[in-house]
């Protein structure tokens, strides 16, 4: 089968390489379709996230959706020709973390496309059983490679506790900034005020249901979330850009007793947060990091709502042009908003 | 009556004044006991904090308790005799906020000793029955009196979702750092690591059942949290200092998916701290202001447990030489942990 | 002005009494719209519920809503002409449960049409500032009285942390089950499966939302809630006939680790539960008692989305004919799903 | 080795079995003590508990500790000669329960002494790694065997939320019971009052930190408990009893507001409940079911804090007397709370 190496940063190569073997639990999917995420990028470009480092040619890819072609001796929950969304990190199920609910923080968990765990841009790829999850017919390939990205929405959406009617901010309208729109409204967000410094952008939002939308080049995001909220300020802030001053504003448009969730991260160390605000108004921040028990979530939010996730895709590429969505991804961040590779041919629901 | 008047910053008088008239719902306290709090000592020395600014003489003092001397026509909560503590704050009970249960927030609330409402260095104070606490007879004035401080730590565990059995970190042995080492106790704590940099504010944390002191002059925090914890990090720090240091280190020696209460306000607005730690080990951080519900569980506790909270007090006033209190609060920070002032004479249980 | 009383079961009588005077944090407001509740009803034929006895003539009716017609000195909060929903629970402010957020159980609450204290079956009532709601434009006085009903199935969904995406069961189709509907649809419930043996409420429960709808005359309940979850039970179960077997029938249909809200309250003070059931599968289950903060978002509700509260109302009388109101709710339970008295003329929007 | 293997009821005899072979991520223990629980008189007494029915020969005992004797080739938690606490149901890790951090509702469990599983009374277990939870050496082996009925307890008092300074009813004063009380002193429980109808066991509990005990033969519990609450009700009670008169006790004694743990398993399916009361007082009412997560607290619990649980072991036997251990835990009721087998030697620490 083919695969898209990565074998060092820049040089990306399509091989051939052996269908895996599965293993009791595990299963083999057809992969066809992946997203290009922000990881996938940088991994690109710099070889290194943080303290995971490129080693080895490396297949990139994580958000992905397949049918299942051949199944362990043990599974049960899929079979043979299921169309099933992929959750990408495999975790142990048996640590400190994974047995209190939060597996999203297992020191042992294996996540595609992270070194040096292989991901999604091949034909073929084995998983264990228990991160697949059927999709209805009414979904495409695609809106389930979504989920990926949609699952960190929904899981800022729950650690902050987001109430029905609430009216939210959401900073920075990349992939995981318009993701979270739906997500805060499949939770029942009544306004739902958005900021970002491309106007393409903010018009992705506001189909996807942003009630306000601010251009940072052209407004006070400030200003203008205190006119929207009269004077009040918001109920919940989502950081998704990994900006400083995205996270200050977010900080402060936080009504008193309010709460912020930091999804993106920022490329330095330190940033300065106005630490009186937080205790003088009681707020809560919680640190986002990927997601836990999102994806049946995400899968009903698809099908029962109108979200329009797949809105978001506007570059396809197939398998063997993989190099080519990966600069199309990082060169077009104006036009570009989510970039989507089909290892088994191109598929346009 | 008497009462230490404040004109402006480092001139308090001791002035006649008239007894105050109770409302139907408002009760008059016989004032037995009055501790020197870090805010005090701040408008005597300054004359505002923050927004809040003395632009007339103020009777400061807000941490006290004491006997029932009158009651008004609805009072059915308390009777003459009474022996109580007094919750500061008087809150409207009508808010957003009072009615969610966060009263600590309501922007109208009354607080003793915050300009312009005068405080409790004076004989007799009225004050609605709602926020007295009827203490018992073990209990003495003073410790009553410190239920004020200690219900910080009372609500920062709360806020924090202390579980029992949990090992916690304190940054900050002030009577506010002090006071949450017995607050994380009464919630069960089983490793209480505390920092500062004076040995005699560390000895006194562990009277109050400190298992672990570290001189941050002596020694590394962080590296000796490392070490007691087996690498793991605490489950939850409190910053008390307000010190921008003892904050990042708080965050720093914080365990995966841990939580860290912001209790100390600094006096600088930005602070720098470790944004991708706070998302990538999915912190959670909460703001603390004040307390709410506090004062009958902080009554409960000083009572059933074995809390010694009348060890901080190392300084004892006249009312007359409330501002000798206040000097030696002030200039004795190294010996002097709570200072006490007694408006009705001297009490020494 | 006028009033329709009661002097005793099924005698009103509409009689002239003088319009109420405001105090200084009171609201005069004309009643423009009133629902009549179940619980008008059953005073109106027994003369009590539960320890709740009418013992002297009295007003009923407490679903309201109207515009304000005067204002107290101290009132900011609304001002004349504004068109208001009215929270007909006047708390203390000050006990133990109103300063928890739980105002709900305040028990010396002032709530309307509960012996002794009259309630909105009048031309103008007055009110606690805090307790009326401006609603807007684009909201009827009709649903704005209809918040009342709406606000116990908000309360219930929020008790028992009903998650965007799950699957709900709520028996009994009376206003507050059909109101559950829409409230469970703002919360995000991705199936709503209710029941009760009158088709005509079935009928408006689609209406509403409900996904799923199952005659217990007809059909057995819990055979077809285990076909529509695929032998799984439901996330939620709302009890809202307070019928034994409907109670015992929600319990069942829940499912391992789920919860049911207890809505309902039946006439016989015992009713068998499977006990090993709740053990064995470790549900949870909620008393639900009124509510508490729910106004502002039953409001947002109704504004925001595609909810046609509206559709309930079947009939509608003048204040003059209040008794042939409570003939009609009480004797054509078949037909009647919310009556409606306007106090000040017939407004149909 | 030698294990005791049930034959059929009352049918106990020690046969000659192979030491088991561990796979990579298991580890053989060499047990030391194991408690006789309620469970295991039940089967041996009718070879089935509900749908759990013993079909053919099997070991039970479930309540264990020991030695690591040998360990897998993965296993790096623990390293042969480490004293363990065993968990005892080894749960899949990977379904919905276990992901979300309720593993003891995971469909797929291996519990120990629940057919068709064999359980502990044998000189050596193999059991996986991850359910083993090392000791200190200051806690004994019937200590750490103990651990197990106390993890109900725990358990209990998280579902219900306990609060420090909480007044909190214990119906039932078997070894559930008696060591919930060791439980909630834990979580900062100020009053614990408990009721029986063995004075042996009353007396039990004051030695474990009970409060206040009624003996429900001499005295009305409800009246007792309104008296030693000022008329108030307690914060929390917990059912262990599985008796249908405590459970409405139970319900009884919570103040409006509160919370009832159903710990105990009553025989019959159907239990007359106030039904009226619980939603009149909006009480939460939780179903406990084993437990999750409790070992690592449980441990640390019986290490730092003042808990007498070996009290409880009132009779000793060699893993040869199983037979007579039983007998004595299912005859002796009046005077022996809790029965130890040894099978490897008595130890008496």
């Amino acid at each position: 089968m083919k695969a898209a190496v990565m074998n060092k940063p820049f040089d990306i190569e399509i091989q051939e390489i052996s269908v895996p073997q599965v293993h009791d639990d595990e299963v083999l999917v057809k992969v066809m379709a992946v997203g290009v995420c922000g990881s996938d990028i940088h991994y690109y470009e710099h070889g290194k996230i943080g303290r995971y480092v490129v080693e080895k040619p490396i297949i990139l890819g994580h958000e992905c959706a397949g049918i299942v072609a051949k199944v362990g001796e043990n599974v049960t929950k899929v079979k043979v020709g299921d169309r099933v969304a992929i959750e990408p990190g495999i975790t142990c199920g048996r640590c400190e973390y994974c047995k209190e609910g939060r597996y999203n923080l297992c020191p042992d968990v294996q996540f595609l496309a992270t070194p040096p765990v292989n991901g999604a841009f091949v034909q073929y790829i084995k998983h264990r059983e228990d991160f697949l999850f059927p999709i209805p017919d009414e979904l495409s390939f695609e809106e389930a490679a979504l989920v990926e990205p949609f699952s960190v929405g929904i899981h800022a959406a729950k650690r902050s506790n987001l109430k029905p009617g609430s009216t939210v901010a959401i900073m920075g309208m990349g992939p995981v900034g318009l993701t979270a729109i739906a997500a805060v409204k499949a939770f029942g967000a009544a306004n739902i005020i958005v900021t970002d410094l491309e106007n393409n952008r903010l018009e992705a939002a506001k189909k996807l249901g942003a009630t306000h939308v601010i251009n940072v080049l052209e407004q006070d995001p400030n200003e203008e979330i205190l006119k929207i909220t009269n004077g009040k300020g918001v109920d919940v802030a989502f950081e998704t850009a990994g900006n400083p001053k995205a996270l200050q504003s977010a900080l402060k448009a936080v009504k008193r007793g309010g709460k912020m969730a930091i999804v993106g991260l920022p490329p330095q160390d330190e940033i300065g947060l106005n630490v009186p605000l937080i205790a003088d108004n009681e707020l809560d921040i919680f640190g986002i990091f990927r997601y836990s028990n999102t994806y049946p979530q995400g899968i009903e939010f698809l099908q029962g709502q109108n979200i329009e996730l797949k809105s978001l895709i506007t570059d396809r590429f197939m398998l063997e042009e993989t190099k080519e969505a990966m600069e199309r991804a990082r060169l077009n961040k104006k036009a570009s908003l989510k970039v989507m590779v089909y290892p088994n041919g191109m598929i346009k629901e």
